[in-house]
């Protein structure tokens, strides 16, 4: 028997399209509603095999579900949340998939009438969108973190868990402000910058970037809306790592200027240390 | 009959070893010299049939030479065409693949006595470093930059060009200013900034770095002594480079700081244009 009955996912998109190939292919959902503005766009992704059922309105979709997944951007995800808590059952459980949490969780603070939230943040992606480039196995292997308050009941935070799972995932736990600070850094941070290494580059000067430049503004090629969404839901502890990233800069001036080697080759090298460790060399 | 008859590579790694075998492989030199520090490196390359004999002393090798292309760590390679100048004929041709020119070429400055030097900067490459690494085709419709100074006799520029269209590059020219300004910008800035990124995350964040984080750092995992020489090198130029991207970093601290959609969106989009443009989006 499926894991669960009845599946409702607002927002099919790159991440909403996975997760609903991955239930299928798992054979984990008996039913999976898929809800979006685009009813044409909804009903290319029924023909596709992703969902079962479409709808323009969250509330008749989200009517007898047992699972509630928020696919949308950041600023969208409490009001689509609240929305559909309204025709929800008490045992109903929400998750998202948004890239900030602290100002989701405070959105929905006292406001959930029926049913539990538990904030989820695949660390999945790519830069390409839409439910046509969706992957079953997009969550496989992958870290999904998630944000429990402190008065989330236990059988909620386990049922979430059990969900990311079920999809491949290996999952952690963080509290919502430890998110946003974590994910402002490893990020947030890094698509600032490569933006910005970006709209530095003279346009005449485009055709010298080597593969260098091209592998550190790539991601400044993403969707300039949902960006500015996450970096202004996030601000407070992005601002922290910009200010932290320009204090590095610093040092390189300093070091530039005054033609220290032994600082360039430190600065280098810790440079160097953090990235090998990251991919295990 | 081959195009050269004696060519000698001093630096048989990456770039080195690339030539030499792209030169094989189109049957373009008669007899290849590499030229390194270690003997036993050599013969490998030797053995791989990348070079056809072996030096440790650039002198003797460049003896009856045709041409002469420095692949040695750009602080190095000005001695090292001077080296094998001292034993070259005046029609051999002198170049290199270095990263930075105007240093090079300064201190070249009215010292050839036998000879022609032309600055060249193949735009390939990669992050492996060696000969084992080499691939006859690195440089196939690949940009080389080559810098000629005002009183290079024009034989040699046209000889230089000759070259790399032969190994499938094309070729373009810019005086050594404005090469060593355009790739602070393309190349040296994107390195700092790839490297101080990686070094502002803390190592416990490590685990929850996705693939922006990932492509942006990529390059911080070069080699730091080449890295180190060549900002050096290039110092003033990546100084300049580093205070105009410190003044975008800046305007999105005040358009954060105030939360002002319409300057994220706005920055957002400068990024993503210059970004979509270079990869011809």
């Amino acid at each position: 028997m499926p894991q669960w009955n009845r599946v409702v996912i607002i927002g099919v998109g790159l991440l909403g399209g996975s997760i609903a190939l991955a239930l299928k292919q798992r054979g984990l959902a008996t039913c999976i509603a898929g809800v979006g503005r685009n009813a044409q766009r909804l009903q290319q992704a029924q023909t596709a095999g992703l969902i079962d059922e479409t709808y323009t309105d969250i509330e008749p979709a989200a009517l007898d579900a047992d699972l509630v997944i928020a696919c949308t951007p950041v600023q969208q995800i409490a009001a689509d949340i609240l929305s559909a808590t309204r025709w929800a059952k008490s045992s109903t459980l929400f998750t998202d998939v948004g890239s900030t949490k602290a100002a989701i969780i405070s959105e929905l603070q006292g406001k959930i009438s029926r049913g539990t939230f538990v904030g989820s943040h695949p660390l999945a992606g790519s830069e390409k969108s839409g439910f046509e480039n969706a992957r079953a196995d997009l969550f496989e292997n992958r870290l999904t973190l998630i944000t429990p308050s402190e008065n989330t009941p236990n059988q909620a935070v386990e049922q979430t868990k059990a969900f990311w799972n079920s999809l491949g995932a290996q999952v952690r736990e963080m509290s919502p402000p430890q998110h946003d600070a974590v994910l402002a850094v490893t990020s947030h941070l890094p698509h600032l910058v490569a933006s910005a290494l970006a709209a530095n580059t003279p346009q005449d000067h485009l055709d010298f970037v080597a593969a260098g430049w091209r592998d550190c503004t790539r991601i400044a090629a993403g969707d300039v809306e949902l960006w500015c969404q996450i970096l202004r839901e996030n601000r407070r502890p992005v601002l922290q790592a910009v200010e932290n990233f320009a204090k590095v800069l610093q040092s390189w001036q300093t070091a530039l200027e005054n033609d220290q080697p032994e600082q360039i080759l430190s600065l280098l090298e810790s440079g160097k240390q953090i990235r090998d460790q990251a991919v295990g060399n």
